[in-house]
């Protein structure tokens, strides 16, 4: 048996997510389909995480155990055949047996795209939040530093998940103007359930005026979802980096 | 009467083309659409040129002369909230009452995008030409230089074009990789049917050793379309920039 690491990217308009579910269509299954049409075998497909419906993908990790013996090249080429045109496999290679794509996972860098202008971009359809009110990114880029370092982020994760801690270390969180578009990037060692997405929407929230300058670092400690902002859109979020230690010394 | 000069931007994925086409959806009945349900009132659209089925824009001019007083900020926010979100108006200003998308273009410019790759881009599908044996851009950037300037294009027309003379003036034609991709931009006082795509194919075909580097200039002279390369296909095609001198001057 071999444990396969594939990287992927997809559009995730036309999915439920990552995750397979009953009556829709999901990134997992869609992808264990075409595992099956190329190596004959139901393979379950391991993701580093869930993402909701309608979130993209610039990289995503999975991995495979299988009694494949295809060469990684063939993986890659034979699933980009079998795969629809908006999810593509970047890469395979083998790793250690033990490797677990998401028990591994030791960071994820998301980013979260605003497109800032009256005017939407057809090209970005369904690919950004289109947010009218002018953006300061320099000062909500300052107001995003209040979400570094480890906190408990309880005020940021919506209702529905059942995890053992809501502490986790925010390393970084950048917002960048670029054009018409306002980039949000942040990398944490873990995510709650619509994390990124509340922390955007209670960035946007001061922006509005709904929620009061520097005033972060008291709804982080209120532990309280309600003093939090919006939850934003998911169109506008995309799983961007994937990050293991394991894989790096066993690659 | 008022004559407004718009500027759109479409995605041509979901379109027969520009022009209106019976059984087929178009990007000119669709804004004519729009139009309607705005004004009141079906007016005819005017457009810069024709676009062939699957071919973008990241700007297109068209002109349309009504009797509507709406302003021009209520047409772009009113035009946008009607249109599907794979077009959009990004500008209307009135014009002198005599000008004419087509007849008063002085020139445009196309960008043509390949993805020079063996692993496709999701984000890029039906957005790009997935060409997979790698390119030099450099030299493609040099054997373009042949095709500037102002000579008879025939060999670069695809049959089926009622033109009155096949000579254009191509004023610039780079070639330039962007990462895992290769963007072509050329600009010229006008273009034959499906010219830059042919032109574009005969590059490609270059690369792949079916034409000889430097026979460009004898291609022209041949006026024999057997002697160019392939058409390329639509979907790496944008018209990107319209030009006028008149609108420069009553703008």
């Amino acid at each position: 048996m071999r444990n396969l690491l594939l990287t992927i990217r997809y559009v995730g308009t036309a999915y439920c997510g990552w995750q397979v579910q009953a009556n829709a269509r999901s990134v997992q299954q869609t992808l264990q389909d075409a595992v099956e049409k190329l190596v004959g075998l139901r393979e379950n497909v391991v993701g580093c995480s869930r993402t909701d419906s309608g979130v993209h993908a610039n990289m995503y990790c999975c991995n495979i155990r299988t009694s494949s013996q295809l060469p990684c090249e063939i993986i890659v080429r034979g699933l980009n055949a079998y795969l629809p045109d908006d999810i593509a496999v970047l890469s395979c290679r083998e790793v250690d047996y033990g490797f677990h794509a998401r028990y591994d996972c030791t960071g994820k860098e998301y980013i979260y795209v605003i497109h800032n202008s009256n005017i939407p971009d057809p090209f970005m359809a369904n690919r950004c939040w289109d947010f009218n009110k002018k953006i300061d990114a320099d000062f909500l880029d300052m107001q995003a530093q209040q979400f570094c370092g480890e906190h408990d982020f309880k005020a940021f994760c919506s209702a529905g998940s059942s995890v053992q801690t809501t502490v986790r270390n925010i390393e970084y969180f950048n917002v960048k103007r670029n054009g018409d578009d306002v980039i949000l990037t942040v990398c944490a060692n873990g995510f709650l359930y619509n994390m990124v997405r509340i922390m955007v929407g209670t960035l946007t929230d001061i922006t509005l005026g709904r929620i009061a300058p520097d005033s972060i670092s008291d709804i982080i400690t209120s532990l309280d979802r309600t003093k939090a902002g919006v939850t934003a859109p998911p169109q506008g979020l995309y799983l961007n980096r994937v990050f293991y230690s394991e894989v790096e010394k066993n690659g």
